[in-house]
């Protein structure tokens, strides 16, 4: 994070780094009050503490192979080439296999100087709506770690199976919701075949799952009790 | 959002939602003096203006066919199906071609209620390095507005082509290399010829784009020059 200002952004910025996984916070030339504010607010803790100071760019990235910076703004005459977050996300999380990548952050006010770019060897911008919205710089870094922590497989993967219940339990409701049916004078003799089909295909419809089935039970032999024979 | 209480998130949030272009914002229950802040914020703007108060959660998705809660803990017994953000956004993406869908966020200390969560369909979990890690507020609505309008296409597309020096600028650059390599004697007639071709494969290998040769030719011929013949 390059000049700083706000608190309150070092801050989120920190956390979302513990969020997704990420230790070396590196701050360039932050407001001093800034970042002492910081790393005292109430859970900051190890994260912030841990968090080392430079005294220009060019010493925050010294040990790194790959320095990314970031904008969200497109009209700026920049000489960079421009990556996608989601397309560069995945070239730094290539990069971070072999070594340490830097992702540098601008200031709130003016983003990332020219000459803070020149020690980038490409940019990265968070796709937003319009090319001249800028970004809250805690939104921006928590989007940025999201989108390297993301697991491109989990949009495939099924979640947990939801256990559906079972076909004897759709059958004894179907069985218990026809006879209050029954009771409360909804069907009648004539119709009861095709009300019967009815019912059966509706509750198999609710796709209601093993969990809920006993407590639908229990709820319709409740109504039965109360309707009487 | 239901009972946030911090006037900062409800703004983060805002802003969010302008950057990603999602543009219907519903509160539930806030604190007022955060709301009325949240609304005079500077950059503020239309989107918070025009954000409706609701008194419940039934009111405010009353006219949605989905609703889903948002949570990043892992630990609470929840009665609802999890989906992983990457995958939840899909299904939430498809139910928007359709009709509204519902976000719920929770405050900030407590998340949503088990009575919030009685109107879900179910939850969207936004995967943290560890179960445990609760978000900031608005670095979730963040996220998961991102999600939403992130291009998983934008992964596989390519960004525009930096374009390379054609082969005839890179010869150039060589020529002027070796001549200024001759001059300052550290090549020799004698290895002459596997300086040359040391020299012009060590060119292609710096990729020099069409921009950077015409300027490296003035350094070289600036060098050249200075050399003297």
């Amino acid at each position: 994070m390059v000049e700083t200002r706000n608190p309150l952004n070092i801050g989120a910025a920190a956390r979302a780094m513990a969020n997704f996984g990420f230790l070396r916070l590196r701050v360039v030339n932050p407001y001093d009050v800034a970042f002492r504010e910081a790393r005292s607010a109430v859970g900051a803790a190890p994260l912030l503490e841990a968090a080392e100071e430079f005294a220009g760019v060019a010493e925050a990235v010294a040990d790194c192979r790959l320095v990314v910076g970031t904008t969200s703004v497109g009209h700026r005459e920049l000489r960079h080439p421009i990556r996608r977050l989601e397309y560069g996300a995945r070239i730094v999380r290539r990069g971070l296999a072999q070594a340490p990548v830097a992702l540098l952050f601008g200031s709130e006010k003016f983003g990332l100087t020219n000459d803070d770019l020149s020690h980038c060897h490409w940019l990265m911008r968070v796709p937003t709506a319009g090319p001249d919205l800028s970004m809250n710089l805690g939104q921006a870094v928590a989007l940025c770690l999201y989108e390297l922590a993301r697991d491109p497989k989990a949009v495939l993967t099924r979640p947990e199976k939801i256990k559906l219940a079972a076909g004897a339990q759709n059958e004894q409701i179907t069985a218990l919701l026809l006879e209050a049916l029954r009771r409360s004078g909804y069907v009648n003799p004539v119709t009861a075949v095709s009300a019967e089909e009815k019912a059966r295909r509706l509750v198999r419809r609710l796709n209601i799952t093993a969990r809920d089935a006993p407590v639908l039970m229990g709820m319709l032999r409740q109504i039965l009790w109360k309707l009487g024979e």
